[in-house]
């Protein structure tokens, strides 16, 4: 894919993915090689003037980096809700304080240059199809499993998209309605059941009641300070209580997929985030669920395999949507 | 819409819509104008093969009846799994011994004429887009609840099919995993939950501990002949037990919705099927519900509204897609 008139090896294009604590920029070449990349930790709640300025700051110096004169257009994967339409981050509950911020206009202005805004998920969801794991997939579902659990649909190429352009938001369905509240209104959705965050909450409560268990040395004691890669890690040297909290998200995590395969019976899924890192501990438990649903929808036949791009997909996804609108 | 080179006075469109218990006929002209119609109840257990000749004899009589003399083509909507590229029932589950069933060769050589297989659901679902509520919904999805609950999705104009022309099955989402054992493989999908044999089954195992119901008096006695019917007409004489029961149902069926609402953030959901007949005693349930969780994706925004069509809408629907196929 080639945006037209213009010299290939002159161009870049900057690929910005913004998360809940962490923003990632990295400069692309029209073939999806990552030319310069780097990140920084961000503090959302500073407000987006600021994260704004840093931001840009940290994409001047990869542009230079690179050594590219030519910046074709700036792509951006956002941790939603977004407004891909308006170009605006609506976003106050894992980006305290950005809610309603014309983030798109300001990188226009910044850089002259056209800009794309989209739901991370969506990105990483591109990216993956473009290089990754779900090359030519026409029904591509892709779950992000990390603090949170986002979704994304890609049908035949195109990002599938809801009324009025909204992202829809699979991470938040009702998977058990006696679980834990949600930021998003429910009981219970995946998000609260089977995330990184999920899988947090849940060992430093049990944690409390079974000092016995071996992450409270990995934490020096601190049980504040357990994360979800700390109860992976024990988990596989066989500690009871982790092993039981990674079981639970494993149940969980298959009871959203088996949904996700029943709602829309898609060619494949590709599995990416944070927790996934960990995925044959919830592999075996996954298998299971799908054969043993392989009735209505025939779930068998489909696909469910880890990402391929790791950690850049968003960035990949972000070249891709900007070649992609250059081009239409 | 007109098929190309036939006189439209002289078509008709045969459509046929086979549910677990009952078939339904009718003849169709292109405009959709029902010119004919009956339906006569079915025992899927005589067999395909009996099935097939009671079908083709009420076909012969409302073709008879309607006068026209040209088949434009067939539509068959049958209660799935179905296939529609092989054109084959593979049905064991409500319809007993109609599974691999090539019904769509059968039906071709009786008439000589096109035919087209597709889930009933998808058939009342094109029915509502055609004619119906659902006219020129960009992404439309309509639930079906009567004694099951089938979904169905269409988006631009089209049938939405999963891997290898599947149809997904919204209804076997699970929805509650201490919920009660399905047939589809799953504990607590929404079927199982919110279905009017849902409604049934819980009505009638509380009514053995609740003998004052007016349930017993409307079943004469006889516990195991209350219906969902039933139990809508004694909720609304504010019968305590049915109320419960109703109260169980509405909050079942709105998590479906709600995930319904969360993965695909469609324009439009139409509800069809014997249940929503009483939709009025669901819908504050389900107005809380959608408000509830207008966080990540904009629930309040997308209509939610019964069918338009009732009971016909899969015979319009059967004649929608005979004709598009006739125009491809």
């Amino acid at each position: 894919m080639e945006a037209k008139g213009v010299k290939l090896k002159e161009t870049v294009i900057l690929c910005i993915d913004i998360g809940g604590t962490m923003v990632r920029v990295g400069a692309l070449d029209q073939q999806g090689t990552l030319l310069s990349v780097s990140e920084t930790r961000f503090e959302s709640r500073s407000g987006p003037e600021a994260g704004f300025k840093a931001i840009t700051q940290l994409s001047k110096a990869i542009l230079d980096e690179c050594g590219r004169k030519r910046l074709l257009g700036i792509g951006l994967g956002v941790t939603g809700p977004v407004d891909h339409l308006r170009g605006t981050i609506n976003n106050p509950f894992t980006l305290p304080t950005w809610d309603n911020v014309p983030i798109v206009d300001w990188f226009a202005k910044w850089s002259g240059t056209p800009v794309v805004l989209e739901n991370d998920a969506d990105m990483a969801a591109l990216g993956e199809y473009w290089l990754g794991a779900g090359q030519n997939i026409q029904r591509l579902y892709v779950v992000t499993v990390g603090t949170g659990i986002g979704t994304a649909f890609i049908l035949k190429g195109e990002i599938y998209r809801g009324i009025n352009g909204a992202h829809p938001e699979g991470g938040h369905q009702i998977i058990d309605p006696e679980g834990p509240d949600c930021y998003c209104g429910a009981k219970g959705c995946w998000e609260s059941l089977a995330s990184g965050s999920a899988i947090t909450s849940q060992a430093q409560s049990m944690l409390v009641e079974s000092p016995s268990s071996i992450l409270m040395s990995l934490s020096g004691g601190k049980i504040n300070t357990v994360d979800a890669r700390m109860v992976t890690d024990a988990a596989r040297q066989g500690d009871q209580l982790a092993v039981e909290v990674v079981q639970r998200a494993a149940h969980y995590l298959s009871l959203g997929l088996i949904n996700t395969l029943m709602m829309f019976a898609p060619d494949m899924v590709v599995l990416t985030g944070g927790v996934i890192k960990s995925l044959d501990l919830f592999l075996p438990t996954i298998i299971q669920a799908v054969q043993l649903h392989n009735v209505m929808v025939p779930t068998t036949q489909i696909i469910i395999t880890p990402a391929s791009l790791g950690y850049y997909a968003g960035l990949y996804g972000c070249a891709y949507a900007v070649l992609r609108q250059a081009n239409t």
